[in-house]
């Protein structure tokens, strides 16, 4: 059996869209991708659906079959919860789903509303994907529990707060043409460490934003797409998945993310490449420290080193392996149940040649995304190809 | 490839226990089943858990991870909310991830906390399950939506109090000897008829109790089992899964539910049996008429004629399909996440001969499980089979 295609793909505006349900979010993305892949609602077979803090937000769980309902699809409806990495894993048991030949089309994507809540209860919510027990009620927030992470790499790799300005200032620039994204804006290194602390080390542009918004992508096997005569050239060759302690004081390194660690062997594995072939990655940087940490652990940069990437100019869109070409969490925005289908939307059209920034990469033939919940307690990790 | 195995099971008790943690209460159901099944955990490949109030009940989301870490696991944790049918879901994943041979051996269960909650905490926080904007803030509480159920249904179909109180009767008198159920006491018709109102025409006997508890099963490939030595008699030869508009003003019929007829037709043809073949059924009685709709949506008994099976005595231990020998949610108890992975304990016990009513079934080889979220907007259905 061949691989997984992705056949469409949609995303809504990442911003401020308080006024907007998630299911009004999520079929504007979902009408899209259909559209995009060309596909007939009638033709998906099963629904599967991200969101974390809907219970919080919107007064809703059971979210499933209203995400179905939303695109006009009857079908089986799945909503998987696993904090940012929620839609990360729904594309998982998506890709799962086409591979074991259960169905020949699904969709998956997600969707956040965050900017409805006031901030103390935004950061309440967003604490949900801590421990509650271990962390949450000693007083840890999730800029706490990074800015932990980032003292702990400073301490045992060296690196500074400079060195993190040029992560957010890439990522910045990278979403200045990105007409989805929530800051369509330049920075420079003095912004970033002029502006005003969150936790130390870390300061405001290395946190990524509260975003609302939706993404959506139509998952179809090789045979539907020969049946119907759809030219569709990307393909999914590689998914892993992995899950750690979700508190960091069980975990046996701050510096060093197993888990992102083992979804990326299974992937890799799974498409029988390695870190070396990878050409182009969306990986989950939700704070600066967070994007250096994914590329340590998936092996695109040795540990203590993946912090210099951006400076020394390896990350950036001319650079050996340009990470993060949509603006990332940072300057994209970060509605958290979406994130991980928008980064399969964004690498799909980076691939194909039809992103604002596909310019850098049309020579690449391998991409990956990396898709991390909590303080990567969970996180998933997919490998899409293009011939060339 | 042969069909998964249900290679062992556990249950805690389940009631009131609102100092217990969920994964207090998974750990115990889990380990128990690693325990009944012979299996390491170093085997187990996926852990797959449902929970539905955790956000409310326990300010805790992103339980996957925690899932996993209760039980000592180091692999990929997901959690699945899918409303009461919660765990039914993630036993459909757990179910297609060994079937597929992504996995030889996963754990999967569920637990709900509930207990520690207020009256009108708990009340809500169950309205999750329904529509937030067409149905909760309209007034619908869940004993609201399936009273206009039930009302609809003696307008269509006849039928009584009376005979809604039969069902309630079987039920307790099943978990009479269940270890496990909240409610180990038999009710006679007029304790039903004469019990106070929740909403009309249903009264307390008509509707579960507010329950604590965790449950889970082991579930392994054939191949694992051969390898292993493992002597597995059940087997799990069907899964369907079905999804309606979440909002009963969305649907065609307020007396029939689609999503269980879809669920039941994609298990039993996947099984390759059909309704006549079913010896022995636990199905989603939250209320009695849920278990009525339950029969008839699955062609087990016709549209109209399900309301008069426990009376007429078919759904009875001694008749021909005995119906929740568990006592059922009405009985045995209902936490949420927990309930569709111990319909499979409950079940997989029924069959293999250790269950405290597995005389009534001893000559039986296939057995049901319905599992539905909200107004059966999302139902699970599995068949699971064993040689005589």
């Amino acid at each position: 059996m061949g691989h997984p295609r992705v056949a469409g793909v949609g995303l809504t505006h990442f911003g401020k869209h308080p006024e907007r349900t998630t299911r009004d979010m999520f079929a504007e993305a979902g009408l899209t991708a259909l559209d995009d892949a060309g596909v007939d609602t009638d033709d998906i077979e099963g629904v599967f659906y991200g969101n974390f803090i809907g219970e919080v937000s919107e007064d809703q769980g059971h979210m499933g079959p209203i995400s179905a309902e939303a695109l006009g699809i009857d079908a089986p409806a799945t909503r998987i919860e696993s904090a940012c990495a929620s839609s990360g894993v729904a594309v998982r048991e998506a890709i799962k789903n086409v591979r074991s030949g259960e169905s020949d089309a699904v969709i998956v994507g997600g969707a956040e509303r965050m900017n409805n809540l006031g901030t103390a209860e935004t950061t309440a919510s967003l604490a949900l994907a801590a421990d509650d027990l271990y962390e949450v009620r000693v007083g840890i927030t999730f800029p706490g529990a990074y800015a932990l992470m980032a003292d702990a790499y400073f301490e045992e790799y060296g690196g500074s707060r400079e060195d993190l300005a040029h992560i957010a200032q890439k990522n910045h620039e990278n979403a200045v043409d990105n007409e989805f994204a929530q800051f369509q804006y330049e920075i420079d290194i003095d912004d970033a460490l002029d502006a005003p602390p969150v936790a130390e080390p870390l300061h405001l542009y290395d946190a990524c934003p509260v975003t609302d918004g939706a993404a959506a992508a139509v998952i179809v096997s090789e045979e539907y797409a020969e049946d119907n005569d759809l030219d569709i050239p990307v393909r999914v060759t590689g998914s892993g998945q992995g899950s750690d302690n979700l508190a960091l004081q069980d975990r046996e390194y701050l510096t060093q993310t197993p888990a992102a660690t083992n979804a990326a062997d299974e992937a890799f594995d799974d498409a029988a490449i390695g870190p070396d072939d990878v050409d182009v990655a969306e990986v989950h940087d939700c704070f600066t420290i967070a994007e250096v940490l994914a590329l340590e652990s998936m092996g695109i940069f040795d540990h203590g080193d993946g912090i210099n990437a951006a400076r020394r100019g390896d990350t950036l869109p001319e650079g050996d392996i340009p990470v993060n070409l949509s603006g990332g969490l940072k300057a994209k925005g970060h509605p958290v149940g979406a994130t991980g289908a928008a980064q399969i939307a964004e690498m799909t059209r980076l691939l194909r040649g039809d992103h604002h920034n596909s310019e850098y990469v049309s020579d690449a033939s391998v991409g990956i995304t990396h898709n991390a919940g909590g303080t990567v307690a969970s996180t998933v990790v997919h490998v899409l190809e293009v011939d060339q």
